[in-house]
């Protein structure tokens, strides 16, 4: 598996908006384990993303598609900015489950 | 919901032991929605835990679990530290699925 943990940064004020945009299509990415969207509580604009994928491909491809190029699109003026990224190799757990197209 | 995302590191050549113990018991934690375990792919040594809970009490009380306080006590000697912990608020996504017990 491969898996994603990374921070992104909101513009002021907009997290909200931009959590709505990164959850939009997330039940329809082939491949994907688990895809979870989580508020920092001690920073007001920042947003934890943690990702799990049957393989890096899956996840490249998903950013390939239609509905995600279009939240994309719309999140871009939204983000200030990505921190904190590591790239892991899931192992195993609670909440894998995966998404077929 | 409740989240933690944080690194541990396993002493030098234990990781996949420590592993082992940590996914022990992670089908039978009440509250729980979701406990991921990854390698992370930079060091041999570090491993990332991801988990989203129903509340902050039920993760206090997993940790008063017996299977969950025996898998701790076998952990122990196989963890060098812990860092970069964040608490997290889940607000959504894909792979959350509740354990009810």
């Amino acid at each position: 598996m491969y898996g994603l943990i990374g921070k992104m940064t909101a513009v002021a004020g907009q997290r909200s908006a931009l959590i709505a945009l990164l959850l939009d299509a997330v039940e329809r990415m082939p491949g994907c384990y688990s895809y979870i969207v989580a508020e920092d509580t001690a920073d007001a604009d920042a947003i934890w993303i943690t990702e799990v994928w049957d393989s890096k491909d899956s996840h490249a491809r998903s950013l390939t598609l239609p509905e995600v190029k279009a939240a994309i699109a719309k999140a871009r003026p939204l983000i200030a900015g990505f921190a904190d990224g590591v790239t892991t190799t899931p192992v195993g757990g609670h909440g894998l489950v995966k998404v077929t197209g």
